[in-house]
């Protein structure tokens, strides 16, 4: 039986993947006036006057809302609040097996941003994070930016930021076991929806340079000759290189030593990659099927190999950060998410496997490795303190 | 040590009083594409397109929202949403607790009407019910009667018809005590706010005569004379007895059978007692100190007295009715809890002490009758296909 059989058998079963679960035991009227009425309202006054007591005397301590509108789920498009419903849920899981996160699911019966913004600031309060999720661009971004400025919890769309510190945890690596060297590298991304854009400022922002990166829409490179942009794609074509050229994947991945992809299957042929420069570093991650199938992959000079799928090696995976971003930004009642921060958390994830042991098929570790959501934590909490 | 103490001990001891838990286990990859992506997607395609299927293969199933804005927090009044925090985490545990009903609490970061409505319906999609809490009068009846027209699930104020359920429950059981019939008595209100109007409507719809009860607010009787009424208790004024007398409790509690008090401390005195009929029942649920202190209340001729407290004979508890109402509203996937609902629900909560065991100290049975909740859902269930 395939994976999509199996998965609707264990929805059907369980008939959802999380529960609401009592921590504390109500057996008799003594445990109810403690847990409840009239004693709970000693608690209710202590929140009141010092909202901050939220975090040791309430489930804001451990509790962060996943939240989308359903208008870009993973390979799925704009499938709406009941469709994404099964993949939030799958994120809440997610968060609480990987991170001991407490995460619920609210799936929004809108698409309008202003809407969206005031809708998830009314119900913010309880929570002590929020974790954006399958918004489409440009709107994630007007989105984010705008909860980030008008709350003081930390907000982070997971389809851009986690995407981005995986992808530049692998690259560190495969840097490595190909000897480049970031302030060197040549980097086409195709696609340029809302991962591609936070791959393109985290590179830049960790010393990758912007006029060495080149990036790509459905419509080809963008480029400050376009008069199609919004803002957003704008300033990319202003900081990245071939700002002043038209073309496609063709003309952009000539003499390039990386490709990343966060677009359609198929796109990368073979003979694009054999335009790239020596030992280029793959990372083919549209999902299910990546832009050049593994059988072509491995028939070409590439050297690293990165994919989103678990059946491959160098599997680029947003699980390896999330968990770990949210348990230190709770650890440490952080107020924001910074780049520094993202970067960090890159690096901790990168480092997790020793120099020694770094392979062409092993830049990346493998998400059951318990360590990955310790290690991204604490280095979330250290790079806070540092900042401050 | 005092509940006060040890409540705030048990709150920064567990950090809140819900958790998430993993229904799924997550142990290898290939449960990850079970669970999650690439086998989640044949879920979410299937709930686009069938959106009845979230109640089979979703967290929909079982879930129910507990929202309130903190505007009028049990005997806290308006303490505003982290403040309303502990108290949405206890409703939440008692319906997991009573129920086996995963509700998830949000508190909401606005007071304004048309903006709670909008919120709700924004978060709703993922819900099986939704229970308002602690809002305050008369924005509740507009909230209520509003997303009740406007959303596809059971929307139900649990201050308004949980409280209005188990009164009439009581009632049932009182008048068989006092052997008083439901067409004769004679009944005062004291208090106007969301609880006492829905006692109000359900004991009406129940057979008990409005021209045979009389309802005060903090001026006096809700009589067509005032000209400060809003619609709502105007619409009381025109359905109640003493329509056109105007006066206090005093004056009001004259020659009644039953006094139901959801106002404030120490308002009913001994003397207003001895005004009214033999055999009086007198239910005083202002919280935490009822309308009589109970020391006072066994010096008086009242054949059956009941308060909101669990420390005293016949607690008037909602937690006998909001869980079982939820269950069965789960379990039948109902779309709307219906006045006969509640009544068949009273009916049912009052019938689990056999007559034969009905004294004027036992009324109403003990909480943690496990019969319960199972009771008032199979009712619910049960009215629901008769009137389908």
């Amino acid at each position: 039986m395939n994976y999509q059989k199996r998965s609707l058998q264990l929805h059907k079963k369980y008939k959802g993947k999380i529960e609401i679960k009592a921590k504390v035991l109500i057996k008799n009227k003594n445990d109810l006036s403690i847990a409840y009425t009239p004693g709970v309202a000693e608690v209710s006054k202590l929140l009141k006057k010092n909202p901050s007591a939220a975090y040791t005397h309430s489930i804001k301590a451990n509790t962060i809302l996943v939240v989308s509108d359903g208008s870009a789920v993973l390979g799925l498009g704009n499938i709406g609040p009941l469709g994404a419903l099964p993949v939030m849920e799958g994120k809440a899981l997610l968060f609480k097996t990987f991170g001991n996160v407490d995460a619920f699911p609210i799936c929004l019966d809108t698409q309008n941003t202003e809407e969206i913004i005031k809708t998830i600031k009314n119900i913010a309060p309880a929570f002590g994070g929020i974790n954006l999720e399958d918004i489409s661009a440009p709107r994630c971004f007007e989105i984010e930016g705008r909860l980030k400025k008008e709350l003081s919890i930390p907000v982070f769309h997971d389809d851009q930021h986690g995407t981005a510190i995986v992808v530049l945890a692998a690259l560190l690596n495969a840097l490595i076991v190909t000897k480049k060297k970031k302030g060197d590298v040549k980097i086409v991304i195709n696609g340029a929806g809302s991962a591609a854009q936070a791959i393109f400022h985290l590179l830049v922002e960790a010393g990758f340079l912007g006029k060495n990166i080149v990036m790509l829409d459905s419509k080809g490179i963008i480029s400050q000759k376009r008069d199609d942009l919004d803002l957003y794609k704008q300033k990319i074509a202003k900081n990245s290189k071939n700002k002043d050229t038209l073309g496609g994947l063709k003309e952009a991945i000539i003499e390039k030593d990386i490709f990343i992809g966060v677009s359609v299957k198929n796109i990368l042929t073979k003979e694009m990659v054999s335009s790239m420069n020596s030992d280029p570093i793959v990372f083919a991650m549209a999902n299910p099927d990546p832009e050049i199938a593994y059988k072509e992959a491995i028939k070409t000079k590439i050297a690293v190999f990165g994919t989103g799928r678990s059946d491959y090696p160098n599997q680029i995976n947003n699980v390896l950060a999330f968990p770990g971003i949210f348990r230190g930004v709770l650890d440490a009642r952080i107020e924001k998410i910074t780049d520094k921060m993202k970067i960090a958390a890159a690096y901790a994830i990168a480092s997790l496997i020793p120099k020694s042991k770094l392979r062409n098929n092993y830049i990346i570790p493998n998400p059951f490795d318990k360590r990955i959501a310790i290690a991204v934590a604490k280095a979330i909490v250290r790079t806070s303190k540092l900042y401050k």
